[in-house]
C-alpha cells in the first residue's frame, strides 16, 4: 500500500477536535475525551456533537458536525457500530481531516457485516484522504500537545513528576497499550505520545512508527506488534527509524504456533513466520523484549537518556552476590566487564581495604557505616575512565531514609563531576529516592540482573544502529525473469538464471545423444554427474535420474541412456527436456541456500550447513532479501556448526568471502523478482576452500 | 563432610539467646537483634552480655557468659574479629548449643590471618559439636518462632497481612538475602525462614537445606548459591528435598566465565562448572531461576499454595493481545492450551457473543460494562473442568476502585463454588486489591508473560517431583579397580574393566606377533581393525598405530607388523603392549560418552553423537551419576540431533533401549569409583539398530 503519512498532524496534533456521540457522563465513551482534553491542559478548541445537548461538560454542544464554524482537524466517532459509516461519511463531508473510531464491532469480529462495514470506511479514507485511526480502537494521546483522544482509564491518572518524554508507544491492541501506560507510570515511566491502531481500516502501525520515528522530540518507540498487513510498509517504517538511529523496542505477539493461531483469529492481518520476523529485528535492529515488562524497562532505558554503544562495562556493588549475577547477566547479553588497572585497585583499596577490586567492585556493606566510601569509589573509577559505563547495584539503601542519602549524595557527587558519564543504579528504593536518582539523570532499576539484561541489549542495538551502513535499497529487476506462476523450473534452466544473477554454478551441458554425453564429458573433464532434465521430475535421484562420479566418456554414454530409461520407467508421462552433465565437484563443504517468499516480508533467504546439519538440527539462519555482503557474514557467525567452513577438519578455511557475495548476490536477485518467484532452492551450494570461491551444484526456481 | 542436623533447631528454634558485644544503641549490630527479638514476639530469654552494663535496652546485662543462671540455646556474636575466636571458645565451654557469628574479617578476606582464624573456628565447632552460623553473615529469622537473630534491616519492616507462610530462604551472600526480604515484603511475600550462611565455617547451606527440608511447615525453598564446598552434602540435601516432594527454586550465581571468576574471588567454595549444574538442577527437579526477581516470584508460585502437576491450561482474558503473549509464554514453558469443546463455545458466546471462545477465552473489555460477564465466564469454564488450571488476564482494572469489584467479586463467585480450583490472576493492582485476591487463594501477579512462565517452570517441576521414582543410591564399588592415580590405561585394559561394568565393547584380541593377528583375524571375521597397544600412545591414529578395515589374515599379519613399525618410528621410547584386533562394525550411528569427575558434584556423564555434532556444535548433554536408563532416555530425548537415533536417514531406528541401558551402567560404575576414575572416553559407541544393541569401539579410563 505505501506508507502515508500526510493527515497525522492533524490525527496527533490537533487544535480543534470534535467528539461525536459526545456524552455528559464523564465516565462514558463518549464523555472521557471532553474530560481527559480539559484537565489535561489542551489548548484547541473541543466541540461536542450531540443533537440532544445543547450544552455538554459545560462546552456548547452541536447538533450536527456541519453546525461547527471551522474546519476541524480530529473527529472522535463514539457512536454504536450502525451510525458510524454515517458519521465517517459526514466526516469526510465536512473535509474533517481525521478520525479516530473508538466503536468496535468490525472486522474483528469475523462477521460479514463487520467486515464489510469496515471495508466501506477504508474505502471512504481512500478515495477522500480522511484519515482514519481505528476502528476498534483507544485513540491516541499527546500530552506534548495536550491531546488525549483516548477513553482510556490511564487518562484520568496524574503523570509522575519528572516525566522524561519522548518515550513513545504504539499498540495493535488498546488493551496492551493502556496496561503498559498504567504498568509504566506505576513505576515513574510516561509514554507519550502513545497510539492505539485497532482494526487499521487506514492508518497502519507502520504509518505511525514513520511519523514518530520522523519526530526529534521522541527518542524510542515501543510497539506491540499482533501482526502487519503490508510487511513492506512496517520495512520502509523501521527503515526511517534504523536511518535516524531511533531505537525500536518491540514485543511481538505471537512468536509460538498456538500465539500465533491466537493472532490470527484476534487480527484480520497476517503473523508470517517467526524466523522471518527475527531476521527483520536482526536486520532493522529492532530491539526485541519478551514481555509488556520487558518492553517498559527497556523503553525506559532508551528514552530515558540516549545511549552511546561502548560496551566496557563497570559494575560497582555492595553486595559480592550480586555483583556475581551481574557479571552472569553481562556476559550472557555481550557486555564486556574489563578488569581496573593496577593502580586503580591500588586507589580503591586504599579507601577501603576490605573492597574487592576486580570488576565487579565490591565496596561491601561498610558503604553504610562510612558515608565517604560510595562517593570516593564512584570518583576513583569515573577519574580513571576505564569503562563506557557504569552499573552501580546498591541492594535496598534507596527504602530507607537513614540510608538513602549515602547513595544519593555519592551519586550528586558523581554527577556533578562527570555530567557525561553514563550510569545506572540498581537498588530498591521509595518513590522518592527513585525521583531523586533520576533528577541526576542515571538510570533507577529494581533487580540487577534486569538492569544489565536492559542494558547491555539497548547498548548492543545501540551500537548497531550507529555502525551499521544503511540497507541496500530494494529494487525491481527488469522483466526478463519468465517464471511462469506456480511452476517449477528445471535444475538446467534454474541453473542458467542463477547465474545470470551472479551465483557461481558448476560447468554443464545439455544434451540429447548418447555420443552428445560422451564429448560433453571429455569437455567438462571427468568425473562427472549426470541427470535428467525435466520439469516434471521434481526429484530425479527417485526415478532413478541422477548418475554420480560418472568416470569417463563411454560411461557418460552408457549413463545418458541409463538416466531416460530410469525416468521413462518410473514416469512416463514426464516431458523429459535432455540430459545435463557437469563435473563433479571434490573437496568444500556442502552449504544450503534457499529463498522463500514470506507472506508478510517477501523474499527471505535461508542459509545453513548441509547434510545432518540442515536435516537433523536445523542450524539455519535467515535474512530478508535483499542484504549486503557485510550482512551475509553476520549470518555465517551465527551458525552453530560454523567451524565446517571457519575451520574445517582435514582443510583449509573455506572461501567465506565468496560465500557472502552469492548470499547478498541471490539475496538482491530474489527482492527484484519478488513478484514472480516464490522460493530458490541451492542445495548444495559447495563451498571451497579460501580464494577458490562456491559452486551451486543442484538449484531449483519455483514461480509464485 | 556428610550433612550434619544435629543442634541446628537450637540454632533457628533457639528457647534462650545470648548476645556477645549487645549494645545499648538499637541502631548497631550488637543492639539490632535484641530490638528485633523483643519487637517480633519472641517468647523465650534474651540474654544480653557486655562486662561495661548492667542493662542493656531494658534487660539485665550480663558481664559474661558464665553469669548467665540457664542453658543457653543460641549465641549471637557481634564482636569485633579479634575476640571473635575467645568468644567462640567461650561459648563451647559454656555448653552453649549454637552460634551465629555476625562479625566479618574472615576467610573472605583471602588474607592468612582471617582464613586462619576460620579454620579454628571450624575446628572448635568439629571437636565440641558447638553449630556455628556465619562468619560474615547476617544471621537467621524464624518468624514462626519469633525468632529475628539477625541484624538485617529488613527485620525492623512490618510483615505485610495475609503472610501465606512457608516461603524459606537461604543464601549464601547476605546482602542478596536482606535483598530478597526486602523486595518480598514489598510486593506482599514474606520469606520466612531465612537463612544467611555467610563463610560457612561449619553450618552449611547443604545442612540448613535439608532441615528445612524435613520441616512440614516449610513449602519451598528458595536458594542463592555461590559455590558448595561439598557437593555431595548439596546433593544429600536436595535428594531429601526431592524425595519429600518439596519444590527448591535456586539462583545460581557464576553461570558465565566472568561470573564465576567473580564468584571464586567472593567465595571460599568451589564453583563446578555450569554444565555439571545443569544436570544437577534437571536430576533433582530443581526449579532454576534467573534473577532475584525471578527467584522472588517463582518462590511465591509454589509457597502460595500447593501445585499439582497438570499442564492443561486455560487462559481467559480482557484483552486478545495479552491472550497471544500468554500462549506464546505458555508454549515457551510446556504447558498445553487445549480448546474448548463446542458446547462449551456455545455456553460462552451466550453470554457475549463478541466473546473470543478459543483458548485463550477473550472477554474483550466488555467486561467492565457488564459486571456479571466474568463472572459466568469463570463458572462456565470451571464447570467445564477442561482445565487443570486457568489463568486470567485482568490487565489494569485491579487498580481502579470503580473496576476492581468486577475482578474481586467474580473470583470471590468461582472460588465459592469451586475451592478445589487452581486460578492465578495477572492484573495491575493496589495492594489492597492484591491482598483481596490472594484471600481467595488466587494468586496475583502483575505482568501476564511473568504469570505464565513462573506458573509453567513451577508446574513442570511439580510433576518432575511427583512423578519421578527416586534417584538411585550413590554406591561405592569393590576395590578392585587399579587406575593408578593420574595414568592412562590402554584401550585393552580400559575396554576390560568397561566390559566387566556392564559396557558392551566389540571383540578383541591382543596378540603379539604377525601369526598370532592374522588367525585373530580368522577368529573375529574380517574386516577388522589393528591397532597398537599402549598407554604411552593417547593418539594411536597420529602416530600410524591404527588400521581401519583390514580386508583378511594375511592383510592383519602385515598391518601387525606396520602399526609396531609406525609406532615405534613415531615415539621409539613407547611401551607397546602388544596389538588389538577387532572386528569392523558397520552400520549404526556413532555417539560419544563420557564421564569427567567435577571437582564439586563428583563424576558427571556426557553424550552425545558424534563427528561434527560433537565436534561443531557441541551438541551434548550431561546427568550426575549414577542415574537410571529413564533418565539416559531424556538425555538422549535432548539431544538436538537426536533424529539421527530416531529416524536416521536411510536406517531403522536405532536401539535406544540398549543405549540407555549402557549409559547408566557407565554412570554406576563410574559413581562407585569416584576416588580412582577421573575420566572416561568411549568414542565411538556405536548405536545398532533397534534390538541389536550398542558397541564400544574404543574407550579411554583416566585415573585420577
Amino acid at each position: 500500500m505505501g506508507l502515508n503519512l500526510s493527515g497525522l498532524q492533524a490525527l496527533f496534533e490537533p487544535r480543534s477536535i470534535a467528539i461525536l456521540g459526545a456524552s455528559s457522563d464523564p465516565a462514558k465513551i463518549g464523555g472521557r475525551p471532553i474530560s481527559f482534553l480539559r484537565d489535561n491542559g489542551f489548548a484547541g478548541v473541543i466541540y461536542p456533537v450531540n443533537p440532544r445537548h445543547e450544552e455538554i461538560q459545560g462546552l456548547t454542544a452541536y447538533a450536527h458536525l456541519t453546525d461547527i464554524p471551522e474546519q476541524v482537524d480530529l473527529a472522535l466517532i463514539a457512536v454504536p457500530r450502525p451510525a458510524v459509516l454515517a458519521a465517517v461519511r459526514s466526516c469526510a463531508d465536512a473535509a474533517v481531516r481525521a478520525v479516530t473510531i473508538f466503536s468496535a464491532g468490525f472486522a474483528e469480529t469475523g462477521d460479514e457485516e463487520g467486515t464489510l462495514l469496515q471495508a466501506q470506511i477504508s474505502d471512504i479514507a481512500r478515495e477522500t484522504g480522511l484519515r482514519v485511526l481505528g476502528p476498534n480502537c483507544l485513540g491516541s494521546v499527546n500530552r506534548r500537545h495536550g491531546v488525549s483522544a483516548s477513553f482510556a482509564a490511564s487518562e484520568r491518572e496524574p503523570r509522575p513528576a519528572g516525566n522524561t518524554g519522548g518515550i513513545a508507544l504504539i499498540s495493535q491492541s488498546g488493551a496492551v497499550a493502556a496496561y503498559c501506560v498504567l504498568a509504566g507510570l506505576r513505576r515513574g515511566i510516561t509514554f507519550d505520545p502513545w497510539i492505539s491502531t485497532g482494526n487499521e481500516a487506514d492508518v497502519s502501525l507502520a504509518d505511525c512508527l514513520a511519523y514518530l520515528a520522523l519526530d526529534d522530540d521522541v527518542k524510542v518507540i515501543a510497539v506491540y506488534l499482533e501482526g502487519s498487513r503490508d510487511g513492506d510498509d512496517l520495512r520502509a517504517a523501521l527503515a526511517i527509524a534504523r536511518d535516524r538511529g531511533k531505537p525500536v523496542v518491540l514485543v511481538k505477539a505471537g512468536r509460538s504456533e498456538a500465539g500465533s493461531k491466537a493472532a490470527a483469529s484476534h487480527t484480520a492481518s497476517l503473523v508470517g513466520s517467526d524466523e522471518t520476523f527475527q531476521a527483520l529485528a536482526r536486520q532493522y535492529h529492532v530491539c526485541v523484549a519478551e514481555s509488556l515488562d520487558d518492553l517498559i524497562n527497556l523503553a525506559y532505558t532508551f528514552g530515558f537518556a540516549a545511549l552511546h554503544g561502548g560496551t566496557r562495562t563497570g559494575v560497582i556493588t555492595s553486595s559480592g552476590g550480586a555483583g556475581i549475577l551481574m557479571a552472569d547477566a553481562a556476559a550472557d547479553v555481550g557486555l564486556e566487564m574489563p578488569p581496573l588497572p593496577p593502580q586503580v585497585q591500588a586507589q580503591l583499596r586504599a579507601v577501603w581495604p576490605a573492597a574487592g577490586v576486580g570488576n565487579p567492585i565490591d565496596t561491601t556493606g561498610q558503604l553504610v557505616n562510612d558515608g565517604r566510601l560510595l562517593s570516593e569509589f564512584l570518583q576513583v573509577v569515573l577519574r580513571e575512565r576505564v569503562f563506557d559505563s557504569l552499573i552501580v547495584f546498591l541492594s535496598y539503601i534507596g527504602m530507607f531514609p537513614d540510608w538513602s542519602p549515602v547513595a544519593v549524595d555519592a551519586l550528586s557527587d558523581a554527577r556533578d563531576k562527570y555530567p557525561d558519564a553514563e550510569i545506572s543504579v540498581a537498588m530498591l528504593t521509595t518513590p522518592d529516592v527513585r525521583r531523586q536518582v533520576e533528577a541526576l539523570r542515571i538510570r533507577a532499576f529494581d533487580d540487577p540482573t534486569t538492569a544489565v539484561r536492559a542494558l547491555g541489549r539497548a547498548i548492543s542495538v545501540t551500537r548497531g544502529l550507529a555502525e551499521d551502513p544503511p540497507l541496500p535499497p530494494r529494487g525491481r529487476g527488469p522483466a526478463t525473469v519468465p517464471v511462469p506462476a506456480g511452476t517449477v523450473l528445471s535444475e538446467f534452466d534454474s541453473a542458467a538464471l542463477l547465474e545470470a544473477a551472479g551465483i557461481p554454478v558448476a560447468p554443464r551441458r545439455r544434451v540429447h545423444s548418447a555420443a552428445a554425453a560422451a564429448s560433453a564429458a571429455a569437455e567438462l573433464g571427468v568425473p562427472v554427474a549426470v541427470k535428467i532434465i525435466s520439469a516434471d521430475l521434481l526429484h530425479k535421484s527417485d526415478v532413478g535420474g541422477v548418475i554420480l562420479n560418472v568416470p569417463g566418456p563411454d560411461a557418460a554414454a552408457e549413463a545418458y541412456h541409463q538416466v531416460i530409461t530410469s525416468a521413462q520407467a518410473a514416469a512416463p508421462g514426464a516431458a523429459i527436456d535432455g540430459v545435463l552433465l557437469s563435473p563433479m565437484i571434490s573437496g568444500g563443504t556442502e552449504t544450503i541456500i534457499g529463498v522463500s517468499n514470506d507472506p508478510v516480508f517477501g523474499p527471505t533467504v535461508m542459509f545453513g550447513l548441509g547434510g545432518v546439519f540442515v536435516e537433523s538440527i536445523r542450524d539455519v539462519t535467515f535474512r530478508l532479501a535483499p542484504f549486503t555482503p557485510a550482512e551475509a557474514l553476520r549470518m555465517v557467525s551465527e551458525i552453530r556448526g560454523r567451524s565446517a567452513l571457519e575451520s574445517p577438519r582435514g582443510g583449509r578455511r573455506r572461501d567465506l568471502d565468496a560465500l557472502a557475495r552469492t548470499l547478498s548476490a541471490l539475496s538482491v536477485y530474489a527482492d527484484e523478482h519478488r513478484e514472480d518467484i516464490q522460493s530458490i532452492d541451492v542445495n548444495p551450494l559447495i563451498v571451497l576452500g579460501d580464494g577458490d570461491g562456491v559452486v551451486a551444484v543442484d538449484a531449483v526456481i519455483t514461480g509464485r
